[in-house]
């Protein structure tokens, strides 16, 4: 990001006068004095303080103008009567000094009048909507959106964390659903982009350098072919907002993770020989798992568990320690956690219920309170605890899971935990790591993100949450680990939020989950529309090899599906290949005349295995082609079995010569297919009977993600 | 719907007067003429031959006025320089009367010039636009957006099939994007909805009345608290456009189909004693089934067929026969077709490829006019067959299916047919029918429907479907087996179809799929939007009764799944019941003091199963409550399947009480949630594991179809 040329000087001197004033909010003038601080054009303009002065101010800046009273006590300008417009003679201006100050003084009558504003009036162009709220968990988001009534309704407005560089307001604005309008429609002129995304960078700059405007509305800007001029400008400050602090270096968090999830050594605090207890549970999974390193039972009374040597304390405990896990009651933990704490163990897994959830947050202050003043990462509470395979470690009471492989997943919810368990365990999905984060007392997200950015078991990140503590963190995790590996992420609680009241024109028009979309958007992080969506690109995304261009080929077997499965092409943001002629030619050559070419490929339901086997290995051959999605058709001439068989083989052929591009499948057929689409699954091709969507579904999301880090 | 009162004569005359001149569109004043015919309130105007005849008119009509050249050649008016917009005087209307004049003489020297029309000029409103295509499927439609640059942009249009009453002319209006801006924003004042809807309905009225009205646009339509007035007014004309007629009664389309679908009597053509061959798996299929009618088969030279007698000809068959299915090459069928009709065959089942599909429209063509002479109603070609389970009837060379339930199910592709017997299979999903359509070339989704309407054996029909040959049938038919029964539809080919070039202003707006949406909303019609969609509210929706109202309540025992549930009920269209206070607090005495009552009730996971079953009863006994929504979490306390059997127990028991509501169940858990899933659906609760969004779905789609039946 280039620095630009601002005048912080100015603006700092300005709300320093308005801190002393003891106001929230800056006046027209005000604004415009911070607009030109940094670079923000707004319309020529002045301060009449008679109405001669006002006619005078008018003439110079050539008529219509608008004028409008300049009132700390009067924020609503327009309710109050103070806003007159269009504005064309010296008489008419002299007029409306009048009445604007008699209509102020019916409004409220102690009113603190500094004056008039005159300002040159704007015509033509589009409105837009450039504007910035500072939220609880994002900090300073710059907000872009179509101006007018219609928009309104429509909230065609988009987000982005703030500071951003002029590439990405670029993106922003192109991103409104509207956007085309921009461009010029029914012969009106297309705006000039870059003038909008420079105004956008510099309020980005501006909210960023000053924490204290925490709302800020500029509406409408004009925008034309030549320029974008801010009409109206409104500041809403706060001198008591102070930006989040990050609490923990990267560094810190990465070491500090590393010793929770892949520990020498573990103490199960609460840990029992009592089948049925959580602590049993824990144990049980610890030492059955194959964990290698060290294990400490602590228990008041017990001197073995489980055979091992059961230790009073953690206090007791001869070497040093990696991380605690907690199998007792909420009431004992804060004394446990302290015992911890001087044992210098610097992570804890706290899998009790019975702190925020349970109507107890001060059970949970009082936990954080000890892990603050004693270092120690608290994981949780309300968890069913982690599982990291690489370690053989099952650190919960759940059932144990040890299919190794690249998908890390994590859930905010135990339900959903479980639910991930499940899922994994009948699509026998590999995972590296499978975590629960519960009250997210400490440990959330943007720790876990950290960590799976340097996990070499770790290819891809999948989370399930229902809120950000920490937005910005988040954001600038994921923003940093989405370039190397893809990020999933199913929000919920996507329609109950209503955002909370605001104050400000952009803020109304920001829901809560809108901004999770364009951030996420802005992050690199795809989203998952539902829980088996999450599971299925947890699973389906890794096993894809990258594209390496936009140029989709569909090859199917049945006609129905490549129909279905090109509308699916389409939805999930792909492009269908238009095929060259050479290549149309070379697929007629291995498919029927009444077959068609072109995309989809259309082999026609009686073939062969040869016909699939020679159009697939054209699909992989030729460079053009970036990624196939095959559509079987079940026939007795060529069985699901048959089908699965020689696709795996054509894929390992033509990966030993070099050619390797992402393969889908969809599977229409009697239940065979079933088989078929497992064993290609497990053969690292995406697979499902039955669906045309699901495997378009997956290939998009691997789409997204290439795109987001930039790989095509 | 009450009669309009309209001036048809008037209409006619004009339209003949047209029709004599040879054009193919209407001049601005004769579309006046046609408007007030039909009632449709146009501004205030008149035709000026002089400059002074000009200002006279509009001094009749209050300044300011609009002034537009009046020429049979020249339809682009705006671009001729033909009109001239807020003329303010009568000295500034005789200049315009020359300036126009000037003008249009400039852009085409030869142009019969028959005046300058004189118009009021309207001002303020809401800008909307009413018009009306003809599309080739569904015929006269009428089309109603609102005006202006952004909803051209945004596309935001909705179309209805012609003629429409006014309640559904309100329900038109209410459905675009943006409808809240008719009801006034940011202080401007509402429109009124009935006026435009009286529009709507006249429109739609004039273009029944004169179907050779082929294009007409109302643009922009001004609308006001107090009245809506056409400002403009464009209608092409097309003498030569016929109506489809339907070509068979409602009578014989049930009697024709039930002939084919519950025959007494088949005849294979084809019929084969060698294994591997298409007229051989038919004739196993058949004989095996079960079917208990009587079995011709037909063979060139064999005696027997599968033991049974074979005949030369189907003329040769003794006594009468029902349906012929073929299982020959599709050269020979136009002659075995022939046959079919001397033998007074009324249907036929035509399994062959080889027809359109493979570029053969000829032979095609051919069979279609075998089958119109002999009265022969034609099933395919191009099909699997199909399977009517009530008469054990599998007349398909695909593998039998005889799960019977009350599912009947379309597809036209045939690869589609094999994953819905897939899916069935793998899923034991009861079905009545299973039906290939193929080609089309007759039997459509209308005739099944008008079939599956008075079918006792079926309780919901779905279809995948590419194109409706005839849409206005298949909503006629739609509209009215809806009302009694579900029908859900897969339209494929959504993203492809780029409407094709339409002069008309409405025609640009109208993507073929937001028809095809419009018309499947106007008919009742749930529209599925995958495949497994499709399959799993084939499957489910019959399961549930019908709800007597919109209160859902989510019980769950995971949070993490009560907020998925939540998101997934505003997703789906639904209301989270408001609790009152006394419900509130029979459910808190059921569940721990932290969990938390509401809606959703959780439970929260420790629970043992009584307090499952004690909610679960509430939910059903309480009247308030219409759907109910759980959500299972996975606990040693209430395992899966003591969950799943629990749930059966209490909804037999409140259902013997007369209570009796739709239940579907989320299972979040590990592998045994299947099992339990599995042995609800079998009992008929939709339950799904891993899953969120599918049970909340399949719900959805049973109150979108009750509402659209009038039940709710």
């Amino acid at each position: 990001m280039t620095e630009l040329k601002v005048n912080r000087v100015a603006v700092r001197k300005l709300l320093d006068a308005v801190k002393a004033d003891g106001r929230i909010s800056l006046t027209a003038p005000e604004g415009k004095l911070v607009c030109d601080a940094y670079g923000i054009p707004v319309p020529g303009e002045g301060l009449a303080k008679s109405a001669e002065e006002a006619a005078q101010l008018a003439q110079g800046m050539s008529y219509p103008v608008v004028m409008k009273i300049v009132s700390p006590d009067i924020l609503h300008k327009t309710e109050a009567g103070g806003v007159i417009v269009g504005v064309k003679s010296d008489e008419e201006a002299m007029f409306a000094y009048e009445a604007i100050l008699a209509n102020a003084k019916t409004y409220k009558s102690d009113a603190k009048i500094e004056g008039i504003q005159v300002q040159q009036m704007l015509k033509g162009g589009t409105e837009v909507i450039v504007g910035s709220i500072t939220d609880q968990s994002f900090g300073k988001l710059v907000a872009f959106g179509l101006g007018g009534v219609l928009v309104e309704v429509l909230k065609d407005i988009t987000f982005r964390l703030a500071p951003i560089s002029k590439e990405e307001a670029l993106t922003q604005i192109g991103s409104i659903r509207a956007h085309e309008l921009l461009d010029g429609v029914r012969g009106s002129e297309a705006v000039d982009r870059k003038a909008l995304a420079d105004i956008v960078v510099r309020v980005s700059q501006l909210v960023t350098d000053f924490p204290e405007i925490v709302e800020l509305d500029l509406n409408p800007v004009f925008a034309t072919a030549k320029s974008a001029i801010a009409a109206d400008v409104r500041i809403v400050v706060d001198f008591d907002y102070r930006p989040r602090e990050p609490a923990h270096s990267h560094d810190d968090i990465v070491k500090g993770m590393t010793r929770i999830l892949k520990p020498k050594s573990i103490a199960v605090i609460g840990a029992s020989n009592e089948a049925g207890k959580i602590g049993n549970s824990v144990m049980k999974n610890i030492v059955n798992g194959g964990f290698a390193g060290k294990i400490y039972p602590v228990h008041p009374k017990a001197d073995e568990i489980l055979d091992i040597k059961a230790f009073r304390s953690v206090k007791d405990i001869p070497g040093e320690v990696d991380v605690a896990v907690f199998a007792i009651p909420a009431k004992l933990v804060a004394a446990a956690l302290a015992e911890v704490g001087e044992k210098k163990i610097p992570g804890a897994v706290l899998i009790p219920s019975g702190f925020a959830e349970a109507g107890e947050p001060e059970l949970q202050a009082e936990i954080v309170e000890v892990g603050k003043k004693h270092n120690i990462r608290l994981m949780g509470p309300n968890i069913y605890g982690f599982y990291y395979t690489p370690e053989n470690l099952s650190a919960t009471f759940c059932t144990p899971y040890d299919v190794k492989g690249s998908a890390a997943l994590s859930s905010q919810s135990g339900g959903i935990g479980m639910a991930i368990i499940g899922f994994s365990r009948s699509a026998k999905m590999g995972v590296s790591a499978i975590v629960g984060l519960g009250n997210k007392s400490d440990i959330d997200e943007d720790d876990l993100l950290a960590f799976f950015e340097q996990d070499e078991h770790t290819k891809i990140v999948a989370m399930h949450l229902e809120d950000l503590k920490d937005g910005r963190a988040f954001s600038e995790a994921a923003s940093r680990v989405s370039k190397k590996k893809p990020i999933v992420v199913l929000k919920a609680g996507r329609t109950s939020a209503g955002a909370a009241a605001a104050a400000s024109h952009t803020g109304a028009l920001a829901g809560n989950d809108k901004i999770y979309e364009d951030v996420f958007i802005q992050s690199g992080v795809i989203r998952a529309r539902s829980l088996r969506q999450l599971l299925e690109f947890a699973r389906g995304i890794p096993l894809l090899p990258t594209p390496k261009g936009e140029n989709v080929l569909i090859i199917t077997g049945a006609g129905g599906s490549g129909v279905l499965l090109s509308d699916a092409v389409v939805d999930n943001g792909m492009t269908l290949m238009k095929m060259p002629q050479d290549l149309d030619e070379a697929f007629k050559a291995y498919i029927p005349p009444f077959g068609a070419s072109g995309n989809p490929v259309d082999i026609t339901g009686g073939e062969p295995p040869a016909t699939y086997q020679k159009t697939v290995r054209l699909g992989l051959e030729d460079n053009r082609i970036h990624a196939l999605i095959l559509g079987y058709w079940h026939t007795i001439v060529t069985p699901p079995m048959v089908f699965a068989k020689l696709l795996v083989e054509v894929r390992d052929e033509m990966k030993a010569k070099g050619f390797e591009k992402p393969i889908v499948a969809s599977l229409a057929g009697d239940v065979e297919v079933e088989e078929a689409a497992e064993y290609l699954y497990q053969r690292g091709i995406p697979a499902y009977a039955y669906s045309t969507e699901l495997p378009v579904e997956v290939l998009g999301a691997k789409y997204k993600w290439a795109r987001g880090a930039g790989l095509i």
